[in-house]
């Protein structure tokens, strides 16, 4: 008998903790969501006691009785993989922190599989998403970080310690800005949200403001032709399309799946990342890639990481 | 009862054109060389015999009786993949040679199995090479072009059109030289042979000489201590180191091997690499990469079209 129950998706993000079960098709037909806890007297229990109310939250709406497939996880990183401890940057609570072995005891008779949620974003739009029956794609999520995840021969590709995707530290200017992993000229350290809006800041963009404008506000302003902010998402448009034309280069995908809060600036952002891809991607075989936006939107992270669990072999290698 | 038997490896470059006899073990039995013909009245057919006189000889050598487990190409690029129409660049004669069909019909009880050549010299130095035992590796051939091959959970990556591997067009200076791929700033343009010997030569190495030097006269200079010829090798090795932080952000693999004729210029070569490796690979799962030499020198290619045989699905995804 086909095992048609659905998977119990949780992403947990440094903004919110989301929670979902999505069926085997892919829709998300239940969902809750609550903001990550801040400050500092967050500790990990705390995390813990919010990730479960939704869970039970989740778990109720949907009917206790009929049970769940697996349990699929995406989770900002870093994190050890595949043990899944988690010590993501942005949630300075959870540091080492078994995530992956906590929801094993607290769901003893499901799988749980869990990965990077730049990856499982990934994972969605090739299940489901806009990389849907492609073999080879790579998806980048742009955002408050620069993440990603690669499917190569419909595989998903983990890399040596779980952590291949990481296209965000592609280098993209030798001489540039120093990036937070310790790097130097990383596409993160250039085409993140917070780094544009500190380019933009730095060149007289809202500068007065005593509120820090957001990777948002700069969208809005370039889609009114504020000179500035305009130039700000170019030059996050035109790292990205020389990141794209290095990763395709080295791994011959045909499609290039961007999403993320700063791709929502659409043309002010693509149309720079694909004539600096062009500039650079002479070969052949890369003037096939295709760049597209990504479908799925917020949901993408729920839905790759139900994939992880109803995928098959495609994105989990066997336990 | 096991097949025992050796593969027929073939290595056609603009250079040379070799073959040899390649044990399960990896070691070259016989072997025989000779250079690949030259000028304008070099057509297909000419390029063909010279192949098949080598073929005829080693084939002698080894002993006709004993039969092959099958034929392993590797041949300059670009060609389509698996069909192995090529079209090497450096090789004019052939445009749209069906050379895999040519040899399938040459040796009619063998599999023919064809890829790039740097493809192959990568696949030598995993299966028996710099990265056997490894699992996720890099090879990089840096010569008259700079080329690679991917090996991803142990298994060879060919991409959507056989052509992942060109770690040549990683952009590493984005306002770089043209590359005769079209594109601009891609390690080749930078790092290969051809480009440090003109660029030394800009700059006074050798300038006043009829004959042009090579990239050998170049490391031997550089090894001596010439001050343009060592600025022209730390220029290919902080490229190189850049091309490597990016793939292996993106790849995550634990060994990048570097072959080809430049490699051989050693520490000149690679101590800058390694340092602009380091400025760049800040994550923590890329400090712990190892760029290595590679370790079978100009037999690589070889044992490596031998594996395309001999490896089963590691290095061949099914015909």
């Amino acid at each position: 008998m086909a095992d048609n129950r659905p998977v119990l998706a949780i992403d947990v993000g440094g903004t919110k903790i989301a929670a979902g079960v999505v069926d085997r098709r892919g829709r998300v037909v239940a969902l809750d969501r609550v903001p990550t806890p801040q400050g500092r007297r967050v500790n990990a229990d705390t995390l813990w006691r919010t990730l479960e109310t939704v869970l039970d939250r989740v778990v109720a709406e949907y009917g206790r009785r009929r049970g769940f497939a697996g349990v699929g996880v995406g989770c900002s990183g870093p994190m050890t993989w595949p043990s899944g401890e988690v010590s993501p940057l942005n949630i300075p609570g959870w540091v080492g922190f078994p995530l992956r072995k906590m929801l094993s005891e607290r769901f003893p008779r499901c799988v749980v599989r869990m990965h990077n949620d730049a990856v499982t974003m990934a994972v969605g739009e090739h299940w489901r998403g806009a990389g849907q029956g492609v073999a080879d794609m790579l998806g980048i999520v742009v955002s408050t970080g620069v993440g990603g995840g690669l499917v190569l021969g419909d595989r998903l590709v983990n890399g040596a310690s779980g952590n291949a995707g990481h296209v965000g530290h592609i280098v993209v200017e030798p001489d540039g800005p120093d990036c937070v992993c310790g790097g130097k000229g990383c596409l993160e350290a250039v085409a993140a949200g917070p780094a544009l809006v500190r380019w933009a800041r730095e060149r007289g963009w809202r500068e007065s403001q005593r509120k820090t404008p957001t990777a948002r506000d700069l969208s809005v302003d370039a889609a009114r032709g504020h000179e500035v902010a305009s130039a700000a998402l170019r030059r996050g448009g035109v790292a990205l399309g020389r990141a794209i034309a290095s990763a395709t280069a080295l791994c011959d995908v045909d499609v290039v799946a961007v999403g993320g809060g700063l791709s929502q600036a659409g043309p002010l952002l693509f149309e720079p990342a694909e004539d600096a891809f062009r500039t650079h991607a002479g070969m052949e075989f890369m003037q096939k890639v295709r760049i597209v936006p990504a479908t799925l939107g917020q949901q993408a992270g729920l839905v790759g990481a139900a994939a992880l669990v109803l995928g098959e072999d495609t994105y989990w290698p066997g336990d």
